[in-house]
């Protein structure tokens, strides 16, 4: 069976650009990076605004590889979401880079508010998109249309909805770019078996007060998010709502 | 619905110390981080050799916030694995730190081949424990039952099976650590409901041609891995198969 042999696996180079930034939720990062870097061939590249290491939003700190200047091209462009994305809504050298490294990618992508970046920078005006489901509302505002699945593929455009999602969207993206094989074996590599012990995972199948509570909590968050969006959305000249 | 308000939350100060070794898989690690450092009144202490950056097997670069020598007493201890877990089995200034964690801590905790890490510290004999499907054979070889499941509860030890089962396992932990109702609110924080796109997740549910495969590109690693654990046992004084 050569197509399950490692051994005869597609080790074609693969550049893949994963984007950090302070505040980021790590786990919307380090999920996609586990799944990519397993990809034979592939070279991921750590790309930040400098080489100081990103302290995620839960505290946890990363290094970088390479900064938004020394990154070469690639043909995965990647970008997360957390708390720290609505700072970055108005960061010039941030979204330059995203236009940049987008320029020249086969795939754009993104997992959680990380797909409000990339609207910010001008790169999904048009498309179908998901983000986590508390800002996903949101996207509207740049001209992207919200589909809230776990993962959309639309044309080269592929984006995770919040955090774990990014799981479920790396072996997607795997899937595309190297075929079903590969991402069957990582799938079994990672025992990738999910049990979630308990059925609250997202609005449509939670019970509506703990849904009503996580709002509720988070209001002063999504209030902040709407006005960087709405600022970025005129920086880009978008009407909301188009 | 006070019980689902973050506001009237328990936030009981929570000390939970997770450790981090060259090579390990980092995911073993960052999937529970994100989830145990949500709790309110969490502090995570991120424990390793020295305060040198710790590269994961596939080579992202992560801070420790404390070495073996700083870190104080913590309710909570996780070990995660990886590859790197081999090279560990021998080193005493880990296994050595295990065991006066594991002294003063309510829970005792693993993810994928970190159990054979608590194994070879004396800390799972007489348990029942998982591990990563390619290696739960070798708990056995220290007297530690082995329970093909996702997440495994045992008294005060709580293990949990490769790599990706450290979200559904660092669930589990919560709901014992702080209820099902914290639990509940932070699987729909983190979107927390998986969709595989392939269901290949254990040896249990994917073909038989793939498993095999998996176990004939693994069995260097194996090999060596189970010399480790053969190793560790005689220095235990466990007799393998009890």
């Amino acid at each position: 069976m050569p197509q399950h042999d490692a051994n005869h696996a597609d080790a074609t180079p693969l550049r893949i650009a994963m984007v950090l930034f302070p505040r980021l939720t790590q786990l919307d990062f380090t999920a996609p990076f586990e799944v990519f870097a397993r990809v034979p061939g592939a070279e991921v590249a750590v790309v930040s605004e400098t080489l100081e290491p990103v302290v995620s939003d839960t505290g946890l700190a990363i290094l970088p590889t390479h900064t938004f200047q020394t990154a070469g091209t690639a043909d995965v462009l990647f970008v997360p979401g957390g708390p720290g994305q609505i700072e970055q809504m108005a960061n010039a050298a941030l979204l330059d880079y995203l236009r940049r490294a987008a320029d020249g990618a086969a795939w754009v992508t993104s997992v959680c508010t990380g797909s409000l970046l990339l609207a910010a920078a001008g790169l999904l005006q048009g498309y179908r998109a998901t983000c986590h489901w508390l800002s996903i509302d949101q996207l509207s505002l740049f001209g992207v249309e919200p589909q809230p699945s776990r993962v959309v593929v639309d044309r080269n455009r592929i984006t995770g909805a919040g955090i774990t999602s990014g799981i479920d969207f790396a072996l997607e993206v795997v899937a595309k770019l190297r075929g079903g094989d590969l991402a069957r074996r990582l799938t079994l590599q990672l025992e990738y078996d999910p049990e979630p012990p308990f059925r609250t995972g997202n609005p449509r199948v939670a019970d509506a007060a703990l849904v009503e509570a996580a709002r509720r909590n988070a209001a002063p968050m999504l209030e902040e998010r709407r006005r960087q969006s709405l600022a970025a959305a005129a920086r880009l000249g978008v009407r909301p709502g188009l």
